[in-house]
C-alpha cells in the first residue's frame, strides 16, 4: 500500500509499515508488533510531535552521552527496524558504540539485527559474542560485552522495559531511556524523532563543553517528567474539545445514529 | 510462558498470549497485534479497569441492543481472538446474529473466525456468503448479508476503524463502537470487559421494558464521553505523581543514576 505523503499521519503509517516489513524479515517479533502499537497509541495522545520538556531531555541526553568515557547504544528488534540508519549516525557523530541486545534472543535474530545495522553503514556491532552477564537478570537479556553494554559509563536504551535499564543502574551506569510511555523515565518522546533530535543536539554541544557541563548540571528529572505531564494533559483538554463538540473527526459518525 | 494468576497485569498478559495464539492460527493479522498494542496503552491509562461512563455507555447500549428488531454484532479477528465465548453468551442473550467482517479479508481467515466462533457455541455465523454491499466503502468490508450488517437496525462494532462505522451510520443504523482509544464514540472500554458488562446489563433490563426505554432516552453521548476524559485525567495526575515522587513503579531505575 503507497500511504499518500499528504496524509496527516503519514510518518506514523510509514513507522508500522517498516515495522510489517522488519517482521517478515526476521528482524522484528510479533511482541514487538504490540510494542510498537502501545507506542503508536502514546505518540497519537501526544499529537505525534516531540513536547518541549522531551527536548529538554533529549538535550541533557547528548550532553550525558557527550560527556561519556564509555557510550554505548543498545539496539533491539524494533529499534534497527525503526531507525537503524539514525542511530548509526548517532553513534558516529558521539562517537559510542553499538550493541545488539535482544529480548527474545535468538542467534540468527541477533545476526539478522547486526546485518541491519550494517547495512545502514555500521561497523564492529556488537552483541554476536557476548563474554559477560548484567547480575541480577535471569534472561538472555542479561548477555552482553565487556566492550559494550557491561563496560559502558553511559547507555542509551531505546524500546527497552525497566528490568534490564535498572540492572545497568545498579551497576552504576548513566541510563537513558527512550520510550513514549509517560512512566519512562528520561526522554519520553517517539524514537526516530528522539534520536534525530540528539544528533541535532550532540552536533551542537560537541565543541562547547562549559555549555555540555551546564546542561547536566541543571537538568532535572523530575520537573522535566512533570512537564511532560502537563503537556498530555494539555492534550486531553484538546481532544475532549475534538469529540465532545464532535465534527473533528470522522469518528464522530461511529456514535448511535439515535442519540447524535 | 505461564503468567502467574497474581501479576498485577494478569489479565493483560493473558490477552497478549491470547492474541499471539491466533496469530500463529492464522485469525490475526500483524496489524491486528499492532492495533491491539494500541489498547493495551489506552488500557494502561485507564488503569486496567472500566470507568463509570463507560459502564453508563455500556448500559444504554444494551438497550439499544435489547430495543432493536434486527441487532447484528459485527466480528473482526481480534475480538474473535480476544472474547469469542463472549460475544457468542451475549448474542444469545439478547438475541442477536454474528456476523464476520474482515478489514484484511479473506475466504479462508473469514472461515477461520466462524469456526472460532462456532467453537465457543455460536450458530449461523454470517460472513462467508454475503449478498450485499454497504454504499461508501470501497474494499471488500462493503461485503455484508441482508440478514446481517445490512439489514440491521443496531449493530455492535467492536475494535473498528471508523469508516464503516459511519457508512453504517449514514445508512441510518444505530451504530455501537467498543474501543479503548478515547476518541471511540460509544463504549470506551476493554472489549471483553465491556462485553462482559453488556451480557449484565442485558440481563438486567431484559424483563424492564419501562428503564430499558428510559436508559436509552436519558442517555447523553456528550455529557459521557466528558466524563471519560474527566476520568482520564484524574488517571493522568495519578501516573504523575507516580513518576515524578518516584518510588512506586520498578521503572523509577531507569534514569540517568547522576541524576536520581
Amino acid at each position: 500500500m503507497k500511504i499518500p505523503r499528504s496524509h496527516p499521519r503519514y510518518d506514523s503509517l510509514v513507522r508500522r509499515e517498516r515495522l510489517v516489513r522488519a517482521w517478515k524479515a526476521g528482524i522484528v517479533v510479533p511482541e514487538g508488533l504490540i510494542a510498537h502499537g502501545r507506542g503508536e497509541a502514546w505518540d497519537y495522545l501526544f499529537g505525534e510531535m516531540t513536547s518541549a520538556p522531551a527536548l529538554v531531555a533529549e538535550r541533557a541526553a547528548a550532553a550525558y552521552l557527550l560527556a561519556a568515557a564509555r557510550p554505548v547504544i543498545s539496539v533491539n528488534g524494533n529499534v534497527a527496524a525503526l531507525a537503524s540508519r539514525e542511530v548509526v549516525r548517532l553513534a558516529k557523530m558521539i562517537p559510542a558504540r553499538i550493541e545488539v541486545n535482544l529480548f527474545h534472543r535468538s542467534e540468527v535474530r541477533v545476526r539478522r539485527v547486526v546485518r541491519e545495522l550494517e547495512r545502514a553503514g555500521a561497523r564492529n556491532v556488537l552483541g554476536l559474542r557476548p563474554n559477560a552477564r548484567i547480575p541480577g537478570i535471569e534472561s538472555k537479556r542479561a548477555l552482553s560485552h565487556r566492550d559494550g553494554i557491561f563496560g559502558a559509563d553511559v547507555v542509551l536504551v531505546p524500546l527497552e522495559d525497566g528490568d534490564r535499564a535498572e540492572a545497568l543502574v545498579r551497576m552504576k551506569k548513566t541510563v537513558i531511556s527512550v520510550d513514549l510511555n509517560p512512566l519512562s523515565r528520561t526522554i519520553v518522546d517517539e524514537l526516530t524523532r528522539a534520536v534525530l533530535n540528539l544528533c541535532k543536539f550532540v552536533d551542537e554541544l560537541k565543541p562547547d563543553e562549559t555549555e555540555t557541563l551546564r546542561v547536566r548540571r541543571v537538568y532535572n528529572r523530575n520537573g522535566n517528567l512533570g512537564a511532560v505531564y502537563s503537556f498530555l494533559e494539555w492534550r486531553l483538554g484538546r481532544l475532549r474539545r475534538s469529540v465532545t463538540r464532535g465534527g473533528m473527526r470522522s469518528k464522530s459518525a461511529s456514535q448511535p445514529s439515535s442519540v447524535r
